[in-house]
């Protein structure tokens, strides 16, 4: 994984070079079987499509096969999703997924994201991505009784543990008050509720598990995914609430995995928002519906906690290069399931989920890793 | 597949919609396991990412899980390739692979595919993609001595046949004096050796071979797979000539199936330009480097001659929604292996071959599909 941030002198080439380089050199290769690259719009970001050529050419990989995969902001974790297969399939043993993108080179970084929602009948109507979870936020207040507080403490402990990554894009805690006078932005979501534009990328490399031993004294085995969809505009939803492509996401994973949620040691989920955190904490059935304020309030999410979640810094401080972050998700499991995650680290974790989201939840693709 | 052409009445979001119901229709099923989306850019064509869950959307699929592939040009094959692997994984029965692309609602449409090029280092500084297969053409006249005629008759070959293709974007035969006379695009590029811009969509639906019955009478095999890359950037190719993507993704997928060129009854190509049949048939050994010109002038490529290519009238009659082209040359070979494609059919086709290309030849699949 590269650094997280606002990367100036580094283009999107650069960041698939770098993060594809890096995962080539930890595996000990300089060849793989395919490749697959999660990005969500390079086109709108730094008009260039093709990215899974480029990634190819970039990391001196030419002749490769190679091809993007886009599901907005899931981007990554369908890119993933797709590399398993191709493994699974017998037709690839080795197969590099990277996930990248370079949101600091545009003007417009609002309406390029705005793409992952209804254009037509979202975007062009003025919704942009804080008002549509602000939405979701007030209606989950209304129904559950979330509170403003609550939201605020999913940032304060993305901070705290964000200021402990090295590769987070804002490594500096913040305080109640901090979150309370940051700017409103879509009432009740304040700056520091939202998610950050960030440049950067990550790579993992797949093969068959009797074959990983090869390249890695301790692998980390993908066990359980699941991918689901729902209605692309949130005006067509049964319930502001409840995120049901995760929910679908999540059941066939851990049906996959032969796993339940108490299972789970360690999870990132897609926190663009905060109340995205505490929606998918929900959705994934760490918590009651309706549960997840309180949750985050008893602290069950935090480093000791029951289910501790997001503890990279999340999306809101470790940043979110959105096709990046699928990718970026599995790489902060992998180190806590090989207890190298320094301050960070969930004590003997074994079992890790990693939950990654496209829109206001118009798709997510969940995965569930082992140490083995 | 949709019908191809300037469809000012039909969205992004009707064209799939018209493909994939129409697919599932025709397979008598009403649900698939997977959705895979082939689309180039409609971020820069129609400002919508997140494709594959607008698509689930629209065919009536919501809860499936779908994602979109892109390789430029060649986004809609390499969709089918990942949609393969899922099927051949064993994770998926029935998955659903669309191609589609709305090309006909932005004002800059040169300035869109330019996102297939390498922006930083050819669009920039001025290259659009006729410009780009100009220099290729040049180079092949110049090595090869390649005539500006046999560039001519690849069209009007073209032409003569997706004039009896009832989905194709131009149903009219054109003469030499027509292309003749045609505008000059980029020398010695004239307007009818461009393929157009154009909006539409095809689907098809893939599952394991021995349960293909249960759906579909006479179902085709996917017998072989090949895809490859080359430089993004045309100037750090070896050759101007030789299209080495396509030749390793052609080598690949002849591997796969047991295949040799001499064996394929029929094939689509991708000829974005005229210059790009003839590269192709070269790069896929149905004649010897070189000798694509000479080929196309004797005959060998038309209706009757020794390899048929584009039946369908190609990418420059049929119409090249970018993102769609994979899937409906996939879709001509369906109906020439089953022997419905009328006027156009190639007698007793039992083997064929269908080339689909991203950039100036960045990308390339090829599927070898044979009838059961």
């Amino acid at each position: 994984m590269t650094p997280f941030g606002e990367l100036w002198d580094r283009s999107l080439r650069n960041l698939l070079a770098d993060a594809g380089r890096a995962a080539l050199e930890d595996a000990g290769i300089d060849r793989v079987d395919s490749l697959l690259v999660g990005n969500m719009t390079a086109g709108m970001f730094v008009g260039q499509e093709h990215v899974g050529a480029m990634a190819a050419d970039a990391m001196g990989l030419l002749g490769v096969p190679a091809a993007r995969i886009e599901s907005a902001c899931a981007s990554g974790a369908a890119a993933l999703r797709l590399g398993f297969f191709e493994v699974a399939s017998g037709a690839a043993d080795l197969v590099m997924v990277c996930g990248v993108e370079k949101m600091n080179d545009v003007t417009d970084a609002t309406d390029a994201l705005a793409a992952a929602s209804d254009r037509e009948y979202e975007a062009y109507y003025g919704a942009t991505f804080p008002s549509l979870y602000a939405m979701m936020a007030r209606a989950h207040m209304e129904k559950y009784g979330t509170t403003v507080e609550q939201l605020n403490l999913v940032s304060i402990k993305a901070h705290r543990l964000g200021a402990k990554n090295p590769l987070a894009q804002f490594r500096r805690e913040v305080t109640m008050k901090d979150v309370e006078n940051s700017p409103m932005v879509a009432e009740p979501l304040r700056v520091m509720h939202c998610s950050p534009v960030t440049d950067g990328a990550a790579a993992v490399i797949l093969c068959p598990l009797e074959k990983a031993k090869d390249f890695n004294a301790r692998p980390v085995k993908i066990a359980g995914i699941g991918a689901a969809t729902a209605s692309l505009a949130l005006h067509d939803r049964t319930d502001l609430c409840s995120l049901e492509a995760v929910r679908l996401a999540g059941q066939r994973a851990y049906e996959m995995a032969g796993r339940k949620p108490e299972d789970i040691d360690v999870a990132e989920v897609h926190d663009c928002f905060a109340i995205a955190e505490i929606m998918n904490i929900e959705a994934l059935g760490f918590v009651p519906e309706g549960k997840g304020g309180p949750a985050v309030e008893a602290g069950e999410t935090d480093l000791g906690g029951r289910i501790p979640v997001n503890m990279s810094g999340g999306l809101k401080s470790k940043g979110h290069p959105v096709g990046a972050t699928g990718v970026a998700q599995v790489v902060e499991i992998y180190h806590q399931l090989r207890g190298e995650s320094g301050e960070r680290q969930v004590d003997g974790a074994k079992v890790g989920l990693a939950q990654n989201m496209g829109g206001t939840g118009a798709s997510s693709v969940v995965h569930i890793l082992e140490a083995i």
